[in-house]
């Protein structure tokens, strides 16, 4: 069984905030802003998701990462507000 | 009934994201990132939000702002990896 989840995470240094980025891209999740990603995952999917981001993040200050499953009614009642942005892949930048 | 909701924003101008932040702390949502606060709201009080979200970046671009209701049980389940950043109110810069 397949479940929603969605990543944001608050990481201050540059360098590491683009390696979380490329390694959610990497397993599949979609950005929805500059610092969050959704993608539906099983949940062996999600645990090797938590245990990548913690070896990523290991050692490093100022990150926080937050993971929340989500139930399907949860994605069908979000409110989006203004348009949809799109992100360079590369210097994460907001390009649209 | 009070529902969870998480808002995620992602916006390059610095004063409005500085305004949406007053805001959304206003409303007594309580901030968990640099751009994520949370708050149990019942269902007009999140409608209030929005229609406040709304208004507030009415005619700005580079604006997306997402507001998500949470189950308990999405919220009891989450990972969060790395501190607690706590943020400075009025600079909305990461200080611990």
């Amino acid at each position: 069984m397949r479940t929603l989840t969605l990543v944001i995470y608050d990481i201050t240094d540059d360098a590491l905030r683009l390696r979380v980025a490329k390694f959610l891209r990497f397993k599949g999740l979609k950005r929805i802003q500059k610092s969050a990603f959704i993608g539906s995952l099983t949940t062996s999917e999600r645990s090797n998701l938590v245990a990548g981001l913690r070896r990523i993040v290991r050692g490093h200050d100022m990150v926080n990462i937050q993971i929340y499953p989500l139930t399907e009614a949860s994605y069908r009642r979000r409110v989006v507000i203004g348009a949809d942005l799109t992100y360079d892949e590369e210097e994460e930048d907001v390009i649209t």
